[in-house]
């Protein structure tokens, strides 16, 4: 039985905590298990390096980059190493190169595109505890590599997908996946299991638990993540296959908030092919991602196009939008900051009718007038004025039934 | 044209350095030089990981720590050649494993077995500077390792051998080599020359500027070392080939001085074989490291041994000689801590007959007694009693011509 491990920068940002990561480590080996562990830089350490490149310059070459933070990856791994060793356990470190963990040669961003086996494979035969610096990788060239922000849990599933581990846990500073932000919701609750696509929806919402490249890929290898603490005992939540979560029958997993976006309506927008990929394109072109997108039905062969952006984009999309829409001859560029968006996920809404309406009773009930809509196959987001956003996430957990004292079986 | 320039903590232990060093590289490729350019970790770093590892272990695993040491070569290395390309030259960082610098798998203090040259031929072809961290290799198996203390050092002298560079540049703290320290005389003067002869015997006595094993590789491969300072502008010291050191026509070359020993008298020793094999092997044994050793004219079949040890070893080396001088009825073990040793190095002794006297006529007229004699080819030391230890050195200095003021040439 293989297990793949991966430990976050809290959960190695000091010695003791170090210790407590071998401990646990050893724990499986001392199952039976064959284990490697990967680990990221200790908490801090990698932002130090990347302020030491931001004061000489504002744009450092990327591939020095990356040969300077993939430093931090080092330390702790050599760090896990030698402490594993003191506790008596054979272990040892296999960085990028060592592996090897071959990427492409987009530094600061790179994609893994194979790992080999033997060199892991045959250090694991001989007994030894395998610690792999997360984030890193070695292009063709032998160039090192990053995978970018929380590419360890990258590397984490990664290695899991490649050497086909029995499973692959996630140890971070959060005992799980949360139906919504504890911090708004005090009746937030954790979950057993949640589907691949629903943390990827979770996660791009603003539920920062796992870097989503590392979702797609344990997706794509049907790799199941144990996502848990590093410091408290628990489950965890398992995100994996979408036929292992409906067991548990609810409709819908979560409700997120976000309250960093801004909304543009073009109005009164001629009804003619291309105009919404002038507008789209430009924003592109200037760095803009835009989220939400919103077009009405036309009327009088006029349509209505809304959109959100971050707010620290809203007055560069609304310049570029405004010179564009008076190319168009649109009648009216409006910019709202005060909004919120509200979203509820659940595979449920697949086979459950009416989530939606379900939704929109809830928050007109409150008093909430809703601004845009916007709907996938497993969430609904609704835009509404930003003094109500604590309130229609609380509202929506509760009348969805996700409350904690509601689910007796949790507890 | 070739050149490599090293540079140590002091001079890259901070952005402002490091852009100091970065002009320099630059200037001589400017001058139309290929540059190579070895750093060690910013001051501090190295004992900083080296903290974090005793924290854990007292005995860290040898191969963690050196996959942990070498990141503060890395780190730098990255940084300068950052500033570099941030300056508008092209650079690129090589790791040990990229140029490849292959060591042997003696971990903490490898020696470097071979030096590949392509890579770095290919890249200075197109112009770049080549930044290389010192201090690491890499074994047959691709494991990280470090050269001990000062490694940075050889690294230089190894590339600069490897690839034929024209010179071999040093840059450190101090603005050359001295004729001895001067914190005890203020009269030292920089040398224009040494032979790497009487740099070892100087850098084994205390004057630490170079590490020995460099000087002996530098002297292997006739790679000339300039040793200067990066921070203020002057020649510096030239390490080299005897026969370009005797233009300069002095007959010793330095003064040093070493407070940090004790004596050890074993007197009345029966003169037979292996008796000294006996005590000395016991010394070794105990990881005790002897300096000088003094056996006197047999008289009536009896000797008496002396030999110095550094002061923290002292007690345990007594001990030890002691139980060894019982087992064959030495009559008495004395143990002297209160001793300093100056040496006087040059190559001039060996063509100038009465150094030697000169040096024991200078002692005596300031009233200094000599309690221990040991000469080599080029130096001679003695053991005096402490409190006169910069007294002697001053002395020397003066006598044999040193002092600053006496060589007006140097001016």
């Amino acid at each position: 039985m293989l297990v793949v491990q991966k430990y976050g920068g809290t959960s190695v940002r000091d010695i003791e905590r170090i210790r407590n990561v071998a401990k646990k480590a050893i724990a499986y080996k001392e199952r039976g298990m064959d284990v490697i562990v990967v680990v990221s830089a200790m908490s801090g350490e990698t932002d130090k390096l990347l302020n030491l490149a931001h004061d000489i310059a504002k744009f450092p070459d990327e591939r020095e980059l990356d040969v300077l933070i993939s430093t931090g990856e080092q330390v702790t791994s050599a760090l896990l190493a030698i402490t594993l060793k003191e506790m008596g356990h054979d272990a040892i470190s296999l960085l990028a190169n060592q592996v090897r963990i071959i990427s492409d040669a987009a530094f600061g961003s790179a994609r893994i595109a194979e790992i080999e086996e033997e060199k892991i494979f045959s250090e694991l035969k001989t007994g030894k505890i395998i610690v792999v610096p997360g984030f890193q990788g070695v292009d063709e060239s032998g160039n090192i590599t990053t995978l970018g922000r929380g590419g360890s849990d990258t590397t984490a599933v990664a290695l899991a997908a490649a050497l086909k581990a029995d499973f692959c846990e996630i140890y971070t500073d959060v005992d799980g996946v949360y139906t919504t932000d504890p911090n708004i919701c005090e009746k937030a609750r954790k979950l057993d299991r949640i589907s691949y696509d629903e943390m990827l929806e979770m996660a791009s919402l603003g539920a920062k638990v796992l870097q989503i490249r590392s979702v797609e890929l344990a997706q794509k290898y049907n790799v199941s993540l144990l996502v848990k603490s590093s410091l408290v005992e628990g489950k965890g939540t398992l995100v994996c296959k979408e036929d292992m979560v409906m067991m548990e029958k609810v409709v819908i997993s979560g409700v997120t908030y976000n309250k960093n976006e801004a909304k543009i309506t073009v109005s009164r927008v001629p009804d003619k092919p291309g105009i919404a990929s002038k507008i789209f394109s430009a924003l592109a072109d200037a760095n803009i991602i835009v989220d939400m997108i919103v077009q009405n039905v036309s009327r009088e062969n006029y349509n209505d196009i809304t959109f959100t952006v971050v707010k620290a984009d809203a007055r560069k999309a609304l310049k570029i939008t405004q010179e564009i829409a008076d190319g168009i001859g649109a009648v009216e560029v409006a910019l709202d900051e005060d909004i919120a968006k509200v979203s509820i996920v659940g595979l449920g809404m697949r086979s459950h009718s009416g989530i939606a309406s379900k939704m929109f009773t809830i928050l007109a009930n409150e008093g909430i007038n809703i601004k845009l809509i916007s709907t996938s196959e497993i969430k609904i987001s609704c835009v509404i004025e930003s003094k109500y956003g604590e309130l229609a996430v609380r509202a929506l957990h509760k009348h969805f039934g996700l409350d904690a004292e509601e689910i007796k079986e949790e507890t």
